[in-house]
């Protein structure tokens, strides 16, 4: 059978189990997992269990619920234990390449106060306008599901399954995805160690009506600049005009970091960004994006580009620096007249290739250190990391990238726009790094689905596409030449 | 009987009295008058009960409670009463001058937990150090009980009162003096008709040593500078790079305010500042002062000058710019990815004779909108003042500050310094305009007793000296050829 013949029967098979997919996410959609709340923690482990009911049903084999062990602090409950992951095969033959899909089960909190529509728990199917709305429809229990649905369409069309599957269906990933690296090492050489891709199905599309592909992520370097001057905050009627002051100080260095127009101004990161490559430009002008895009996502005309080239190359891969904030100064309305005596100003620096973090972060402290000695202040300084997280770009034209170009093709009629992020997903440089195998980030929602705000929603047509995308994916890398 | 033999008696009698004069601190003290408390109001307006009382013991005559009315919000109750104002006289003789003092009876919060070494709300009279420890005993219910006790040495010496005395005790201080403004215009021409001269004990010597008296205070604008961009706050992942972000834009309008060695960058208003005259030279140079105090009293050694007379001239005489904090950016601990959609920048500029309000106004607000425009951003930036108050400088030669002079001499045998202070009591100025009269600031508390602070105290000492010199100012200024 050809795979044209096979997709048709496979696809044919999605449209038809549509209701019962429909159903399987909202019985899932209806166990509120959120993993920032503990007192909601049972549920979240329910949802474990239903995965792993469903799991079972659909013939997957070494299912386990892997403990991770007690949450760290802070934690209101020191016993408080975290959700398991749900690991499972489907197939386990020698002959076939194996794929990791990664997926998570846990959401955002959720409640209808915040201004939903509806009850966020409870899945509305709404015929008029063809989408699913409901607290994980995208993120991240929609495209996880996809996955078993995947696999029933393949059972119920007849069609032998390409590839040989593993999930790894963690509950932490909006709390951190705290134990799931420390798994992901052990496991490298145990249950992963046939892995020959990983598939992440938890971003989404840049726009409203183009499927993308994602092959890059920004780190992010997360720094603070301590200013100390006395011992305590100071009333500013008695000590201002003889006394240094830190927030003074601090103004000061934080305005030499970036200039208003996006400009970097720390000597030397600029250097250290890898050039655009003629590849990369033919990338970007093939993507479809807008300035109005991006005026209707800020809400404002406060872009600081108008060509979307210039727009995305600085979403995805130029490096940012952002002033999040100060933590010590009066932060509250009104007038206090107060003169803080130790102030924290925070600011992160989005990193791109080819930005080394340790010399990134040297730059960084001499370059604060340099400009607070300029000012001659009897106060002291300190600038230091606070936090880190490498970039991640893939080679987006690689067996598991093409195969899933295909498969778009295939299901949309068009090729995906690849597509980079301007934030950070971790657990894709630790699949990388410790299973040595690339990465593929393939989204199944869109732009506007609202992960983490209210009336989350996942179109319809996206959830059905999704999931013969998923097919279709799994058959074309199972056939490429390369692994 | 010349002054001499009568300070011998006056003075004779608050030796001996004063274990009477602590018992009514004490009894003064054990009611926690807090009028930030709302909950603790029915102890104001005991407070001020109790103290009428006092007053028609001691013969004070047309004794009022005055209202005013109810407190405006924010307020959880409503209906919730301000405290009384204790208006009293003692004498009416047309051929006497008329003598307001002033004082408040409320105090601020206290409570064991707060680090105090005994209930602060019980007077502890500290025989080996020669204190009286206890909420209010310096701030303010020592100084304003000490009229009480002038009056009541004068009638126990069999010495007659020279002067007609008139009180004006507020609840409301510690909380703003709300509804106390309308009351001394209302009563300008009618219970205030006669006052000759105000005295207001509500301050402190600048150190521990030598007594003072206070001709000045400085006054303070309070400005916000708000920029505003996106609608709403946006991730630093997504944006950082691409938006222009209103914290940025902030630093740097901020940068341009004033420099780390204190000296305002805003163009205009330096000229605006009276030149130090000969006079004022010679004030400075006799205070007792060090930047010593400086270091101990900021505990840093952060001072800007090292010259007493820098210090003192820069904390009492020139302007200064504070910057306070930063409304609306992240203020926690941390790594938190935000892009602050709105921030809005806080400082205050203490202002001193001869700058302008209005004019600073003007010139603050064009060079922030000069300096925004200056960045080319594509956000929108507006400043504003939320609050001013104006400085206050009295003539420390007048007959009022001079017969204070000539009774600190008699006490304490030193001239006391003339002192101003950086900080604003914006009573002074109301007193002032409002009944066309001088104002003194007699301080009877040290610059170490912690008002506001735990373990707040007044020395002994201070409070027996400090009736005396009371006692004496009455006489040397009823004595006086000037009003």
């Amino acid at each position: 059978m050809s795979l044209d013949q096979k997709f048709e029967k496979i696809f044919k098979k999605v449209d038809e189990l549509k209701p019962q997919f429909i159903d399987v996410l909202a019985k899932a959609i209806e166990i509120p997992a959120v993993s920032s709340d503990e007192s909601l923690r049972p549920m979240v482990v329910k949802k474990a269990h239903f995965l792993a009911d469903q799991l079972k049903s659909l013939g997957f084999s070494d299912i386990q619920l892997r403990e991770l062990g007690t949450q760290p602090p802070p934690v209101n409950d020191p016993k408080l234990q975290l959700p398991p992951v749900v690991l499972a095969r489907y197939g386990n033959d020698p002959a076939k390449k194996t794929v990791l899909v990664y997926g998570h089960y846990d959401v955002q909190p959720a409640a209808k106060e915040d201004g939903w529509d509806s009850e966020p728990f409870t899945l509305v199917v709404d015929e008029e306008k063809q989408l699913l709305k409901g607290r994980g429809s995208t993120d991240d229990t929609g495209p996880l599901t996809g996955w078993l649905h995947v696999v029933r369409s393949h059972q119920e069309a007849g069609i032998e399954f390409p590839v040989n599957l593993i999930t790894c269906f963690e509950g932490m990933e909006e709390s951190g995805s705290l134990g799931l690296d420390d798994l992901i090492a052990v496991e490298a050489d145990k249950y992963f160690k046939d892995v020959d891709t990983v598939c992440i199905s938890d971003n989404y599309w840049l726009g409203t009506k183009k499927p993308v592909l994602t092959y890059g992520l920004r780190g992010c370097n997360y720094y603070q600049v301590t200013i100390n001057g006395p011992h305590a905050d100071l009333h500013s009627g008695v000590f201002g005009g003889i006394i240094a002051e830190p927030m003074i100080d601090l103004v000061q260095v934080m305005g030499t970091l970036v200039d208003s127009q996006g400009k970097i101004k720390i000597e030397g990161i600029e250097e250290m960004v890898a050039p655009v490559t003629e590849k990369e430009h033919e990338i970007y002008e093939k993507i479809d994006f807008s300035v109005e895009e991006l005026n209707a996502a800020s809400g404002s005309n406060t872009s600081l580009y108008k060509k979307k080239e210039d727009i995305l190359m600085h979403r995805w891969r130029f490096p940012s620096l952002s002033i999040h904030g100060v933590e010590g100064a009066f932060a509250g309305q009104g007038a206090k007249t107060v003169i803080p005596a130790k102030v924290v100003g925070k600011f992160s620096i989005r990193t791109v290739p080819d930005i080394d973090s340790e010399k990134l972060t040297k730059i960084v402290v001499e370059h604060c250190e340099r400009e607070f000695a300029k000012l001659n202040s009897p106060n002291t300084c300190k600038a230091e990391l606070i936090h880190d997280g490498n970039y991640w770009v893939s080679d987006p034209f690689n067996a598991s990238f093409t195969a899933a170009a295909k498969a778009t093709k295939v299901v949309y009629g068009v090729e995906p726009d690849l597509t980079r992020e301007g934030g950070s997903i971790p657990i894709t440089l630790s699949f990388e790094e410790k299973l040595k195998t690339n990465v593929m980030l393939l989204p199944m929602g869109r732009g506007d689905d609202g992960a983490h705000s209210i009336n989350e929603k996942l179109d319809i047509s996206n959830f059905v596409n999704g999931i013969k995308i998923m097919s279709a994916y799994l058959h074309y890398y199972a056939e490429s030449p390369e692994k």
